[in-house]
């Protein structure tokens, strides 16, 4: 990756839940979990660009993945600072020479299956047959099953409360499966976001490395995994028909279904080993 | 409502699921049914205005419903026609007098939790301050545990395919509900624009209904509810912060985790008899 100067940065990670009282079906008030969800507006170089409702567990890496999956910066060097405030309910990122093509790609907006991400369709889709993803990883059973395991430990905001969705960036090793991140946020694009945003800030390049999602399966997922690189691509929920199109089009090996010691292979067989 | 024209319309509801080949943990292929999922790029007077990702169940509701959310049409008959393609995956909507504020409500978005709608966070919320909720319907535990039982009958694509959200709209009689429309889609935003704009197009008004989603109540669910002006809402699934928040400014009544016969009851209690 070469040496990167690191942004200058906030560290402002919200309370994830707060406790409200709810009435069940015997009339008796239950002390109920809920997760946290707050509106944060971007500025860059004092310009409004998009406001992103969040958990906020981690404002700072999901404003970065952000820019980067929208692709209007191209590497983290082009930040020189990222400033969140919740007291205004806003994050204010310096760049040292502005984003790239921000009027055209702010124009036209694909509004994908889980979020509104605002790339035009036809260029994502050339961009995405661009993709080269490793062919000489492999990813085993094991690894699946260690993967599940180690996943079914970190979902803390999701047993507490609820509503939201968890993403986990891994690393195999022999038989066995390693988390290096895992996020969680009211949205999945949110969660996705954020990996992708602590990738650069970590300096961990995709090709080596497994995505796990909680969501489904569908175009938006497979893209993102594949634009940041990742060649294995796994859930614990059901896939999409375009989903699955444009996995096997970019040769993603991408398992869902995962639960347990169950699970479906629908693409990229030749990376998987039983 | 008054007497609106109703606009020509196509009928391009699209096959739901297709069947494909997935390897399990045995190594057997199993056929294996998923959700459709494409895309439906909006044209408006001739302007391409966003690309919705859709299960294509029903595009000519979702494209007025999501109009009518954006708040980019009033009526109805502002709507001359609504004619969907899938040959080149578009849906072309002929006005009377073009849309309202284009310009200003296509500029800074919201990415909201489940999606990106392109509104503008602070007028959202103003809007969201004018609605006032009818106070005088009521809504009973035996209604509820009716519409409980008849979406689960609703709920095929899903039983199916998974990876698809479900929204009804119901009305109560005596103790019973009964759903007036069920859509499903691969977002669930999409499924309740879809219920937005069917809402129109078949004449109802929201006072007297209930709305039904299997997806978690975030602020975005609320708002939309909100701007139907629906008074109740259910989910079986969780709840977010701002959701409550918003939920409880505008007495909404609320209820969440709903399944079998357990529910948790949020906010709005005055409108809710056991």
């Amino acid at each position: 990756m070469g040496i990167t100067t690191r942004p200058l940065m906030s560290n402002a990670s919200r309370a994830l839940t707060i406790t409200i009282p709810a009435e069940n079906e015997h009339g008796e008030v239950v002390p109920t979990s809920i997760a946290g969800e707050y509106p944060l507006t971007l500025y860059v170089d004092k310009r409004e660009i998009v406001t992103l409702m969040t958990l906020g567990a981690a404002p700072e890496a999901l404003t970065i993945g952000w820019l980067r999956n929208q692709r209007l910066i191209g590497s983290l060097d082009e930040i020189a600072s990222v400033q969140v405030d919740w007291e205004v309910d806003s994050v204010s990122v310096t760049t040292h020479n502005g984003l790239r093509d921000v009027e055209e790609k702010l124009g036209t907006r694909t509004v994908t299956t889980g979020c509104g991400q605002g790339t035009v369709f036809g260029d994502l889709m050339a961009e995405v047959d661009e993709i080269r993803l490793p062919k000489d990883i492999h990813f085993s059973e094991a690894r699946l099953y260690s993967l599940m395991d180690a996943v079914r430990k970190h979902e803390s905001i999701y047993k507490q409360a609820g509503a939201v969705h968890g993403c986990a960036l891994a690393v195999g090793q022999g038989d066995a499966c390693e988390i290096l991140m895992f996020f969680e946020d009211v949205g999945r694009h949110n969660a996705v976001d954020a990996i992708a945003g602590q990738m650069w800030l970590d300096g961990h390049e995709g090709g080596d490395k497994i995505f796990y999602t909680t969501g489904r399966l569908t175009s938006e997922m497979v893209i993102k995994t594949a634009q940041m690189g990742i060649p294995v691509l796994v859930s614990r929920s059901g896939l999409t028909q375009m989903g699955w199109e444009i996995a096997r089009r970019i040769g993603l090996t991408m398992i869902g279904r995962a639960q347990g010691k169950h699970y479906l292979l629908f693409s990229g067989q030749e990376r998987f080993t039983r």
